[in-house]
Order: structure tokens, then sequence, then C-alpha cells
């Protein structure tokens, strides 16, 4: 797998396409092929595009690749769709329109659906991400079904997070209840023809008076998710510039607005680097993924070093109110120490 | 904290509330008192009630909880509300609403809201069943806002778990968005007098079609969300009882319909204890508990031998593109072998 990493490096699709199938599947060898394309990661800006369905977000992407490849930039677009096997394919038919994408070399495309856990998920997406950035396109879009905490953690690998909403979705604005809205850098409210655009954009902009500044301590909502308590202090102090999400209104399906998308995340990104604040939040993914490896890794060795037979006892033995479960975990851990 | 464990036991209320507060709080000496209520645990029927805002929940269980009183059942109601604290407290708010069920000393209320972590906020909501289980409730029903993975995890703790819709709160039925259809033991489409009740009723019987046994094995929802790969071969071949989830249509503020919902649950006790399967699924949910704790435990103990630095320096490196994250973690795990 490793010839395989220099062809990706030297822009080789197939070769990229092929180790992305290795990287879903989790096949042997991936681990060995990440880490020699690790040291060319972090070159490309990596947009997350997520919302409920039915907001239009393909159309979006669709159309913000266009704009991008009008500015010359070489896009890779990472389609994930983290909801059940019971409405999956949904996300992956809207591909289909893609395809007057696909005959220009500067574009990728892909999609993921989830398989196993969903944490294996976003981890597959985390480890795409960093081969469609090593493979040097300029821009990485992943696009994903807003829908809990699992997309959160998928656009958590990304530099700006864009959320879609539409008008007429319902009640209440999708993004507040899945709880996503505190991670947008960039709001668009797409279909802007429909009626009920007025509400949906109020609605949005109370959500962000709430969640914001005067209210929420001196922070954006992009400090708000990432830095520890002891940082967001010293930035109370420091008085640190602030990122406030826009609001922009589109008609994906005709282009509009679209441009303004696009100008959003450059301001985005602007702002970020002109704040020194793009190796901050970095830090902090590198931080989360760390110790989430670190956790499955020891996990892995336990279960080597003990018998899984002591493990169906323990759990015969707590379901039989003999023992509780933390009390189990202590005798655990001490026949792996004795 | 030991000698309100007895108080517990023996029905006293305000030592039950007092030592929920140290639950959610993780107040020192909880473990212990876990552990000495744990042989008491086991004996409730708990029912998690979960929806997305606006179906009705809340009044749900308020019915729900008089006619279980009129069965001369005692109740425990949990309201946990995982969503944002942009969010919190509408679900707070609606527990005035309970006011008059607060005078019978057969009920008792309890809200518990997103403080720190999500995943914390699971582990809270199990402790609290357990303290509620050991308190001597007939029926614990747990209501939470359901709005992904998080309250998948919480009502995991239940028995049967009942997932609300309602008709007009969008084009899609939310459950399918929050992927929290194939966790429903009992659907209720609440607010059932309102117009597109048949639509979404309807809805939901083709995504109960398409997720059940004819086009998704021989296998219940119920066993599909729980039983690992090689018992699911072996159920198969049983021909095991299958459990379809009803879907029951109410109008909860006319308390209409709610008699049909406690049917519902008490068709499906009666499926699980006749098949043998309530053992099953509670071996299943110590099972996961069990490994997430050996997981925290094994990290805690991790960072007690490796130095903060010594992680603070790694994650420069990998920031530097010095190491990889897996082979930072190799090194980490190293050190404390070395």
């Amino acid at each position: 797998m490793i010839e395989r990493v220099q062809q990706v490096l030297n822009g080789d699709r197939r070769a990229l396409a092929r180790l992305l199938t290795h990287v879903e599947n989790e096949r042997e060898g991936v681990e060995q092929a990440l880490a020699a394309l690790f040291p060319y990661t972090g070159r490309a800006w990596v947009v997350g595009v997520t919302g409920a369905p039915g907001t239009g977000k393909s159309t979006l992407v669709n159309e913000m690749t266009k704009l991008y490849r009008a500015q010359g930039k070489t896009v890779a677009i990472l389609a994930i769709d983290p909801t059940s096997p019971f409405t999956g394919g949904a996300l992956l038919g809207d591909r289909v329109r893609m395809r007057d994408l696909s005959g220009d070399k500067g574009v990728f495309i892909r999609s993921m659906a989830t398989r196993g856990s969903l944490g294996g998920l976003a981890r597959a997406a985390r480890d795409a991400i960093r081969v469609l950035d090593a493979g040097g396109f300029d821009v990485v879009l992943v696009e994903t079904v807003g829908a809990g905490q699992n997309e959160v953690d998928i656009v958590r690998a990304a530099d700006t997070t864009v959320v879609v909403e539409a008008p007429g979705m319902g009640d209440e604005v999708q993004a507040i209840k899945a709880g996503i809205l505190e991670i947008a850098d960039v709001l668009v409210v797409n279909k802007a023809d429909r009626p009920g655009v007025n509400h949906t954009v109020r609605a949005l902009k109370m959500m962000l008076e709430i969640g914001h500044p005067s209210s929420r301590s001196q922070l954006s909502a992009h400090h708000g998710r990432l830095l520890p308590a002891h940082e967001v202090a010293q930035d109370t102090q420091s008085h640190e510039a602030m990122w406030l999400p826009p609001i922009v209104q589109t008609v994906a399906s005709e282009g509009k607005g679209v441009d303004q998308v696009v100008s959003a995340i450059a301001d985005h990104r602007r702002f970020l680097e002109a704040n020194d604040l793009r190796e901050t939040v970095e830090r902090q993914h590198i931080e989360v993924e760390l110790y989430e490896r670190l956790r499955d890794s020891l996990m892995a060795r336990l279960l080597q070093d003990v018998p899984s037979s002591a493990i169906a006892t323990m759990i015969e033995q707590i379901q039989a109110r003999e023992i509780d479960p933390q009390n189990a975990v202590r005798q655990i851990l001490a026949q792996v120490e004795g």
C-alpha cells in the first residue's frame, strides 16, 4: 500500500480512490499509508457543510464547487451519510446530480455511508479528509446530514463549518434541535425564494444573539466549542477578535447567493489566519484525536490480556447482582496487574 | 453517604432526592452508594419516552403516570434534556405542568439537564435510573428529547422505548432523521386530532416495513439493535418470536389513546418476559456499560502515569507533522511500559 501513497501524492486519482476504499474498509496496511501521508496534510481548506435533509445541501455544494473551479482551485467532495441504513442512499442518490462536475479533472467526488458504528464513520471520515488533503486539493468540501452528535464529530475536522437551513421545514429551525448551530461559522438559508424565509432568518438571528458574546462570555461560537475553560478566561482578558457567523440567503438551484457563501468562507479563513486561530483550533482537534486513539489502544491491549471468558463471567455476576459494575472493573484491572 | 442508601431503600424521598443530586454532580462517595444500591436494582420497569421537541412528550408522560397510579403502581419520572444549553430549560419548564402529580406520594419527579459532556449525562442518567429503581418504584419513566445519538444512549437503559411523533412537524417524520425509529418498541403519534395524522402514520408504517423482518433479516427492531452478529444468526435459525412496534394514536392533552400506550408497554413487557428476552437485553446493556467503564478507567490510570507535559509535547510534534497520531500513541504507551 505504501507505493500507492507516492501515487496519491503525485496526483494519481485512481490510486486515491483505491486508498479511500481501503480507509473505508479499515484494511490492513492503511495505518502505515496514513502515517506516510500525514506530513503532507494541513494544506487543504476543509469546509464542512451540514444541515437537515431537504435543505438543499448537495445543490449548494455543487454550485460552490463550480465557483471554486472558476477561481482555479481544485475541489474534493466527501459526502457522508451518518443516518441509519434505513435512510441510507438518499445522499448517494444526490451524487448522480453531480456527474456534470465529474468530467472535470480538478474535481473529485466520494461518498461514504454508515456501515458499522457511527464513531467508526467519524474516524473514517477524518482519515479520508487527510487522504484528500494530501492528494493536493485546495478545498475539501465535507457534506453531511445534520442529525446530532455524530456529524458534529465529523465537521469537527473542518476549518470552516457551514450550516444550511431552509424555510418551511417545520415549526422550528432544524439546527437548533440538532444542536449544530453552535458549531456554525457560516449560516446559509437556502431556498430563500420560499415563503417563510424571513421567519427562518429572524429565528437564526435570535438564536445567534442568545448564544453570542454579550450573553455567553466574550467569545465567538468558534471559540466556545473548542477552548478549554482556562484558555477561554485568558481570551476574554485579551479581548481577542470575534467571529460572528454571517447569515447568507441562497437559492442554490439557481446559483443565487452562492458567491456570498464562498466569500463568507474566505472571510472566515482570513479571520482565523489573521488571529493565528487556525493553529489553536487544529491543536485542539489533535488533542481530541490523540485521547480517542489512546483510549482505543488501551482497550485493545486489555482485551489481549484478559480472556473473554473472564469478562463473560463478570457480566454474569453483574447480572446476578453479585457485584456492581464499578467493582467489576476494579477486579478486571487487578487481574491484568497481578 | 452509605446511611442515605438505607434511607433510600426504606422509601425516604428526601434522601432519594439528595442522592440524585450527588449522582448528578458526581460527588465523592457516590460510587460506593451506587454499589450498595446495585443489588436492589432490576425490579422497576424502565420506560424511555423520546421524540422531537413539540411532540407533546411531557403531556403524554403526565397522562401515562395518572393511568399507572390508577393501577396502583408507583411512578418515578426522570426528565432529561440532552440538547445544548441554548435550548435548555424548555423541558424543565414543562415540569411545572406536572405539579398536579407531585402532591401524590406515589409519584416522584426529577429533571436533569446537560452540564458537561453528553456522554457524562448518559452515565448520570443510567445511575439515576438505578437509584430510582432501588428506591422501589414500579415504573420509571425516562423522558428525553430525541435529537441524535445521545438520547439513543440514554434510552438504551430502558426496558421499553416509546418514540413519540406528531403530525405537521415538517416534511419528514422526525424519528427517521434522528435515527431513533430503530430503537422504538412502541410508536406514538400524538396530537392525532391535527391535520396530516394519516400521512404521519403511513410514513411510520412504511419505515417499519422497510426496516422490518422481510427486508432486514428475520429480526425485530429490538433484536436488530442489540444482538451481536453471531447471536443474530442463531436467532434467525430458531425462528424466535418477533416484536413489531405498534403505532398508537393519541391526543394526550385530552387523555385520548393514552390507555393504549400503557397497554402496548404491558404487551411489550409480556413479550420480552415470555421469550426470556429481558435478560438477554439486560446482559447486552451490562456488556456495553462494562466496556465503557473499563475504557474510562484505563484512560484515567494512563493519565496518572504519563505527565501532561509529555502529552502536550506529543501534540506539538503531531501539529508540526513530525509524527503521525497513531505512532504518537505507540510512543506514549511505550513510555508507560518502559
